[in-house]
């Protein structure tokens, strides 16, 4: 609680002084050490206005490679960002691997300014349990996250406004947000409270820093990150990727494994369904254009299910302004040193857009369990994240579809044969298809607990018989325009 | 001339029908080629509202692989855009090597719109200017690069506009701006012909389609991006980076070859000067942010000529929230597929930010040069480039400040010594700087001949003698503060 903090604390020039040259050369070597390490860095800095925010950070950033981090400033939501769901703009400032990111202002500003009214947009009821769960993903992956709030009493604070005012270089600082906060302090420092109460953990804790003697905060502070990225640095699992059992009972799903594959559809009924039914979507695709709903399409499948082609239907008769489609391969550049969710938070759609995606980030409880690429650990824990992940994107209005287009062993065989004899669909088939043919049982596997898993009630996964390629192509369309125009009907 | 054009121009069904599916067969294989080739494209679309844009777009995209190409929306920029050089947004969507950028509404449309009022912000006069040094730089590095107008009447736009307002799916497509479009057709179509008869280049020409009739403009275009395509996949130039000698005669810079490394400063007088130099600067970071004026400072020099040092001083007392510090290495991810210019579009500063560069773009005629990753050819062009890049930046209000930190060849040898002997100076060096001190004399004549060609009158380098740290330190804050200065006293 702000209340139990003493504002008045204080440090001697000599005691800072000493302090501080101590300081700079552990945060220096911690730098480095968290840089080979390989371990990210999130700092949050929250704080009254005035509390002085700005010197305390350039004094400890002093001993830094100004190369390794980078202060992001998260004031209010610019327009672009508000047309994307919320959390988005927050992965797009994620410090890769090694790397420091302070956060000057951050996800709790929406709260926090949403209790005095000077928010843009209202904030949702549950943000704070979506802060916590997407806190919770970073610290799981390594991220070092710390949270500082800046405390003055409200005196402290009007004396500081008035001196800010008396020098024309500064004056502009205190403004109409600045009063409206010194107005309702007591408002502030209560929703201040709350957030604290609600968010802080072990793994991402809350530390409030009396901050009237700057002295005495930038110690505060400065001994706090370098206690939190030394037991980061001593901590740091080995990333092992021996594939130890994991803890939780494997489950599979029924309606993956009874498909039936042998579900078809005759060639005219299927020209007719088809153009029929992309002439639907192209319909609902303005509607939600015009009422700003997000749609997200995963594909997902085997090798050869023939998931280029029904994509290609499924536009067909789209507005080609308002969709993307993203092929998803191995992480490259920088995508390789960011968690793993992060290049496709980078891809969601804007308000009334669509995002398909040619495999997704399903490859996590997919390739990367089977291949080894992620431990028994990361991957297991993946389900959940995906989860949430998807929550994200409906808790802000998107439609999410997921397909998972099966086909038997000896379909794909078939198929790449085919590709093996035809001169234009040789460039489709490579030995990597041939070597993953291998692993028909493990992918298997992997695929049935994936949908056993992630199925959920907003976000269920759809298993769509691939075999025959029409049958397939008319229910992922059908699939698209029933999920889009019940998400409508309740808009 | 608009005037020009038969906007009756139509194809029967049949006709159409034969030329849609070869069409089909050859931008299928071309879009291949293209991606094999490395070879990007730029096909932007402009046109009267409701000449059916998106429907042409729809048919012609597609054979195409949609994970090969992006459509990009180009409106009206957003309130973050606009605090941004104007040409960052641009290039925050060219298409990466062997991709295809699909612009709806391009650059071109703040000059159309501004013709009959409908901009948020003013154009500048040189905007044409502008955008033809833009595709030249983008020809010259071979990206194709089309420019489409679909024409129609005006009598064919209002009866467009009536259907639309007839349907209630697509009512709403008819607002505020279109109105205004039809209301001042004669004023948007000359600027039209303005617009084509001062952009209008062999390599980046302008296409005018009639598209009263939809079949008539899909094959129009599909016809004119084929050809396109075909001659760059024909005429795709060898990456030879065999070192030609270049047809201009190197230049040297006498600043450079002339400076006096002998420059010291007394420690007392360093203190001194220092503290006042970085509070002046302070409070100059203010001004520079409540006017909203940008600054760039770039450090090049060889190895361990204090660049990191120099730059710890220069931020010594700003504050952290107005300024980023880029460690810029060799180019990795997607930035090895991206125009040379494109990684630090991505790291232009906002308005009333500082952007600091430890090494920069001109790392394409230094290192890039010296060691054969470009041909004569690219880095020759290189230095127009740049300065037509910093002159982006200034013409919308930047100030660049440019620094070469010089020493010795033997202060040079001597740093990288102590930095071998010093325990925990030893990571700052490593085999490759011992092989860049072999190629002393190469980078000595690239550096004289970039500082002659890109020393400008409003981004002149700066050549400082950097043996002595201090006195390097000093005037490189002197310089940016005396920059700034005037800058804010024009402002």
């Amino acid at each position: 609680m702000l209340s139990d903090v003493n504002t008045k604390a204080k440090l001697k020039k000599a005691d800072y002084k000493e302090a501080m040259a101590a300081l700079d050369v552990r945060l220096g070597i911690l730098q480095r050490d968290m840089k080979e390490g390989g371990i990210p860095a999130i700092i949050a800095f929250e704080g009254w206005q005035a509390a002085g925010k700005g010197a305390v950070l350039n004094r400890i950033l002093q001993p830094l490679d100004p190369r390794g981090f980078k202060v992001s400033n998260l004031h209010h939501s610019t327009d672009l960002e508000m047309m994307y769901p919320r959390m988005r703009r927050f992965w797009s400032q994620m410090p890769r691997d090694g790397k420091i990111g302070i956060f000057n202002h951050s996800w709790y500003r929406l709260v926090l300014d949403g209790a005095i009214g000077v928010n843009r947009a209202p904030v949702p009821g549950n943000f704070l349990e979506r802060v916590r769960t997407l806190e919770k993903q970073l610290t799981d992956s390594g991220t070092v996250v710390l949270k500082f709030f800046l405390h003055i009493s409200r005196n402290e604070q009007e004396r500081r406004f008035a001196e800010l005012r008396s020098d024309s270089t500064y004056s502009w600082k205190v403004g109409k947000d600045e009063r409206r906060q010194q107005k309702r302090y007591k408002a502030y420092a209560e929703s201040v409270d709350h957030v604290i109460a609600e968010s802080h953990t072990d793994a991402a804790p809350w530390i409030i820093v009396p901050s009237t003697d700057a002295r005495y905060a930038t110690v505060q502070i400065g001994e706090a990150i370098a206690a939190a990225f030394e037991a980061a640095v001593g901590s740091k699992p080995d990333r092992d990727t021996s594939q130890r059992v994991p803890n939780v009972p494997a489950v599979s799903s029924k309606e993956f494994e009874s498909v039936d594959l042998s579900a078809a559809v005759e060639k005219t009924e299927y020209d007719r369904q088809l153009s029929r039914l992309q002439k639907r979507l192209r319909r609902l695709q303005h509607e939600c254009y015009r009422k700003r709903v997000p749609v997200v399409i995963a594909y997902e499948g085997p090798d050869a299910a023939g998931k280029g082609g029904n994509i290609r239907r499924l536009t067909r008769e789209l507005d080609p302004r308002g969709y993307d489609v993203y092929g998803v391969a191995a992480p490259e550049g920088e995508e390789k040193y960011q968690h793993y969710l992060w290049r496709f938070w980078r891809n969601v759609p804007k308000a009334g857009h669509f995002a398909i995606f040619d495999r997704s980030w399903y490859g996590r409880v997919l390739v990367e369990r089977v291949e080894g690429f992620a431990t028994v650990e990361a991957w297991s824990r993946s389900y959940e994240e995906i989860n949430a992940f998807e929550r994200e994107l409906i808790d802000d209005g998107a439609v999410v579809c997921k397909f998972w287009i099966h086909i038997s062993d000896e379909e794909q065989l078939a198929r790449f044969e085919e590709r093996k004899r035809t001169a234009h669909k040789q460039w489709k088939i490579t030995d990597e298809d041939w070597r993953n043919r291998e692993k028909w049982d493990a992918y298997y596997a992997a695929t049935s607990e994936m949908i056993a898993r992630t199925s959920t009630k907003s976000a269920p996964w759809t298993v769509v018989p691939g075999n025959d390629k029409r049958f397939a192509r008319l229910m992922a369309l059908r699939t698209v325009n029933s999920r889009i125009a019940a998400a409508l009907k309740n808009n």
